[in-house]
């Protein structure tokens, strides 16, 4: 989508998001229903626009004139929310139509979750909204809560927060209500401050794409974060996510649907297609967006964001008052990909000297339970270890009740934020002393926590966040295709009917085209070219039947390896024909290929995929074994780089059979990628490939050559 | 060891818990210090026994007669507590063994934890222990605290808990002073009674499995925990667990040192030898340990113990207030390894009666917002689904602030309590109204809590158990080995220096004599013998160099396959002899081993390992590519019964692969498995076996036939 395109969306949102006359269709008097609360909270939390209740059964709700149509109201509406039945939204949207109220947002129940009567009600409220214009928030949904402007366009939250820590920071967005405005209890409940709280609802018009993107551009928001079950339409949420990414503002999301069970319960909870969720994963990998497993990391998370600092890698230091407590963490930090630092020798040294002969000085270092007689220990420890230059996070585990006076618990903290680390205080100890440290510690933007897990995964997932958009601005090199691959390959594939199959002859074609090296090969009629492509290629070569209607060669008896004579050729090619007619009589023959044999090599795969959600998808693996056996591929989305192709080939499981074994030689990953590259080109250019197998792509050591090939077009 | 050296350990434990006078070796005034506190605990709260304080500087300490030394202490002493400078440790157990002191605690640092020195000291301890047969907790730990008999004999737990709901429930050994004592306040603040505190410290005498075994027998220990980093002695720990597990007494273990930096650190931490944590995790599996990650984990496994119950199965039903807790919640159900159960029809139709029609009847049930404006939906609710048999455990999903009142909780907690099923409560919200609700339940012995995650594990673990002591229970089928196995062995190996290597024919033939079936094969010495050979064995046969110096005989050129002809053994067998003498010009040649050729199968492995805490292993995985790449392979102790050799099969990662891909047949598990058990027996008869290799173990479609083998004594 072009940025003009997307500064369209953007202007059109902002009625929504900062208007200054709300008008409340269906409005009551009774504030602990949704069609009542909007109207008490804008009152009580001192919005500045105006305020319109709508309803024709009084003449003032709470005080305030009250029409009986949106279209009576005498000045203009920014925003209308629509609390009414199901069966009325339609008409009620149409009055909103003829007063030009740019923005909705509709309560209501009773669409596309419900099934098919309702699919069809928001099929035409869809229509409606933008035949004329409207942005639509819902239906379903719980509305929009707005910090800054009193915005309580919504019936989860009717009160500002009393007490915040940090200003303008988060802004969320959640696709289920209850939950979304659970997380937002939570996280508010913890002073961290909310730019907006979106509900989505059932995303009739306004999508969780262009939510996001709205706060990419909202100058009070500084992180965004979400739960999300699934986009409906992935290259948007892609463009809305590299804003963000270009912005520096984190996204942060609880995705739900990981496991197949999950996934079918989240869809039948929002009505809505859900991609797979392995397509999510590769997805927020490659775009880095942190993916967060619970309320606690996501909190743990945002308190250090909300400190202002973030890693600078992923060396950890820990600094524990118990040698347990310390082995414990080191245990969480391997288990969740920090690296243990070493401290430098001038650090153990110096530490030496004030900790007791019983102490660890290297890390995890123990300051041991001699800080229940010298709480100040403690601290005469970490201004030595603040001074070693060979860690960026550091975790500190102390007990709550050690020298719990809130002169030293401030001293200790001024200490933190001296620091240009990550520090995060893990305290111990009975539930509620701990939770007033951990309190007192983020108020003063001190990252805190008791949990940890939750603590180390959140800062093992920062530091990933970091390393992960350096990564992304680094420049990749440019893969070049052959010239005129692309319209070479629109000939070959121009002709064809959607959901032809190609078999491997015309596939390597397409390959080649590319610039991807498959095994030399001619196609042959009869026996006698057969015998002259075998001497043109050099024996030995493999004898191949090639049909359209033939995909299982093997099964087929339609393979035949390792010939190296001219009668050998002959005989081949008389079986391969042979068993092929007798395989499948019906089956139309192309011919027979005859192909190089090419040396022992490692077995590998690449592909092209389709995802519902987000389109075509590159993918790479281990062949044989591995794949069948393990499912051990990775994958990725358009566009590809280089970098990142190499990125998904260090993912693999088997790195050990990339580096060699068996005496056989390391596969060229650089090789490899470029072929991963140059299929990403070629299912850029060619939407219409559904799917493009090479299996076996052959890693010899005279370079990675694919030798077989299958392609299938949609349908 | 026999029960009666049991019946031993554990009578001369008894003065050490449970003693009738207790005398505190430099027992000082300042409760403050370690010297200090027992002696101001034990008159606090009320111990019954006689106090006797030791120091020569006193006449009296806090009002009580203090004495120059233990000698002159005018009655018997159960427990002397030691709190001297490490220097003056010695002199004051031989004080001790004069006065026949049976059981000693020593609360003194400056042993084997702080280097050679350390260790030299702390061996004479134990050697003065066992010479006059004190029993020895410590040196360098904080001692024993029991509640019973308020046995303030340490110096991390002072009072009394004031507040417990749970009496004469928890038994806890903590290999870390520090970290145990601050799980006890943690766990004792949830209102869960200790029997028995124990803090090991060096356990120079005493060892963790002597205490284990002690709170089996404690009639006031119901379960036991602990903190560990490793034993000593395998065997022992072994038959402490067995005497657990015939208790129905559960055993949960913090074992920390799962990455091998932390493994690392606890060796560092406690001086002791830390074996495999590969191990640990096998003999938690096979003995039914249950093995938690956190604190928190803990806390919530104590919570559903504390209530009584427990799963039957592993089958869950997530009810929520929330379609996205509820989806999350199934996330979670299906990562940590708990299924989603299927609700019945009849279930899903009632409850479709009282629901709103945006609700979810099937698993994840989702009672929706709706129970905002009538709290009672979600008791209803309740009430239909408790009916249904279809699962083991409930996830009650709830928001802290939903008709929160105490008559409603209660209300909901005789719910939970009425039915045998295992109900966990998860309480959404700000912290300190969530923190009251989870309290509140378990204050009534309702399983609660507010982290998913730990919630989520803990069930599962527990389900695990429940399975896992079930199937320890039941009978496995005995697996016989040859008779006079024992015996052949015994002469094929009696003869043998240790460190001895057996290369492939001599290893069959112990392999042999354990009924392990290997491939046919003939050792010859010259090129006629391997043609009759090869004839008799019938071609095509496989020709391979036997030499105790040479292991790896392929790489040597020491190896020829598929020989179909006299010509070709002939030509085979000079040439395996000549690239032998080239490979190792001074191997010793045994001869030449010819080798019936294996149809293609499936390439396992099995064999014998060492552990140097727990002796002999057995393990499985599968060969080739497998086990290189991918270090897929599953282990376990002795001894291993036939289900048990067919769960470590069921472990391995690469199951595809033995249901059969790539057009072979299934794995027979019942043969393997029987060979793991023959294995198993040839290690436990033969402990000298430092290693025993079956690399490839083939399965063909006629069985499962060793085709090498290697085999290396102990030095």
């Amino acid at each position: 989508m072009q940025a003009q395109k997307w500064d369209k969306i953007l202007t059109s949102l902002r009625p929504m998001f900062d208007p200054s006359s709300v008008a409340i269709i269906g409005a009551s008097s009774n504030p602990d229903k949704p069609s009542g609360q909007p109207l008490v909270a804008l009152l009580k939390n001192g919005y500045k626009g105006q305020i319109y209740p709508v309803n024709p059964r009084y003449t003032a709700v709470q005080g305030i004139p009250c029409y009986s149509s949106i279209t009576e109201i005498p000045g203009t509406v920014d925003l209308a929310i629509i609390a009414v039945p199901a069966r009325q939204v339609l008409d009620q949207m149409r009055a909103c139509a003829a007063k030009k109220v740019p923005a909705v947002i509709i309560f209501t129940s009773g669409f596309a979750e419900t099934g098919a009567e309702g699919a069809q009600l928001q099929s035409q409220l869809t229509d409606l909204a933008r035949q004329h214009g409207i942005r639509v928030c819902g239906p379903n949904c719980m509305g929009i809560f707005g910090a800054r402007n009193s915005l309580m366009a919504n019936f989860a939250i009717d009160t500002l927060p009393d007490r915040v820590i940090v200003q303008d920071f988060l802004g969320f967005i959640s696709q289920s209500g209850g939950f979304g405005s659970a997380v937002y209890e939570i996280i508010r409940d913890r002073g961290i401050g909310f730019s907006y709280f979106i509900s989505t609802g059932n995303e009739a018009d306004v999508d969780f794409s262009e939510y996001v993107a709205f706060l990419v551009e909202d100058e009070h928001t500084r992180v965004i974060a979400g739960y999300l079950e699934g986009v409906k339409d992935g290259s948007k949420f892609i463009e809305a996510v590299d804003r963000a990414n270009r912005a520096g503002k984190p996204i942060l999301l609880i995705k739900t649907g990981r496991h197949e069970a999950a996934a079918r319960a989240a869809a039948s909870h929002t009505g809505s297609l859900v991609g797979s969720d392995k397509v999510y994963q590769a997805l927020f990998r490659q775009k880095g967006i942190l993916r967060l497993e619970s309320i606690e990391e996501m909190k743990v998370a945002l308190s250090v964001l909300a400190s202002g600092k973030l890693p600078a890698g992923n060396r950890v230091c820990i600094v524990a008052t118990s040698g347990g407590s310390g082995v414990l963490m080191a245990d969480k930090c391997a288990e969740y990909g920090l690296e243990l630092a070493e401290l430098s020798e001038e650090t153990r040294h110096r530490l030496s000297l004030i900790l007791p002969e019983f102490a660890s000085t290297s890390n995890p270092v123990d300051i041991t339970g001699q800080v229940v007689a010298n709480p100040l220990l403690l601290k005469e420890a970490l201004e030595i270890i603040l001074g070693d230059p060979n860690y960026d996070i550091m975790i500190l585990c102390y007990w709550a009740l050690h020298g719990r006076t809130e002169l030293y618990l401030q001293q200790l903290a001024q200490m933190c934020l001296a620091s240009n680390k990550v520090i995060m205080n893990l305290i111990w100890g009975p539930e509620q002393p701990a939770i007033e440290v951990v309190n007192s510690l983020n108020d003063m933007l001190v990252p805190a926590a008791r949990e940890a897990d939750f603590a180390v995964r959140a800062l093992s997932s920062l530091a990933w966040y970091v390393k992960r958009q350096q990564e992304l601005r680094q420049p990749s090199p440019e893969v070049p295709v052959p010239p005129g691959a692309r319209e070479k390959v629109q000939d070959l594939l121009g002709q064809l009917e959607p959901g032809s199959t190609l078999g491997e002859y015309r596939t390597k074609q397409i390959l080649r085209c590319y610039g991807i090296p498959c095994t030399g090969e001619i196609l042959v009629q009869d026996e006698e070219q057969a015998v002259q492509a075998a001497e043109k290629l050099g024996y030995p070569v493999a004898v191949k039947i090639e049909s359209p209607d033939i995909l299982h060669k093997t099964e087929a008896g339609g393979v035949k390896l390792n010939l190296s004579s001219a009668a050998d050729v002959r005989c081949a090619f008389r079986e391969v024909t042979g068993s092929a007619r007798q395989y499948r009589p019906s089956a139309r023959l192309a011919g027979v290929l005859v192909q190089q044999m090419l040396p022992p090599g490692t077995e590998l795969i690449a592909g092209i995929g389709q995802d519902p959600v987000f389109g075509s998808t590159v993918l790479c693996g281990l062949g044989g074994i591995f794949v069948e056996a393990l499912r051990d591929v990775s994958i990725r989305l358009l566009p590809l780089t280089f970098n990142e192709a190499l990125a998904m080939i260090a993912e693999l499981k088997a790195q050990r059979v990339l580096d060699g074994i068996r005496g056989r030689g390391p596969v060229d990953r650089m090789q490899w990628a470029q072929i991963l590259v140059r299929l990403a080109a070629l299912a850029s250019d060619f939407p219409s490939i559904a799917e493009l197998d090479i299996n076996p792509l052959i890693a010899t050591p005279q370079g990675i050559v694919a030798a077989d090939g299958l392609l299938v077009l949609r349908k």
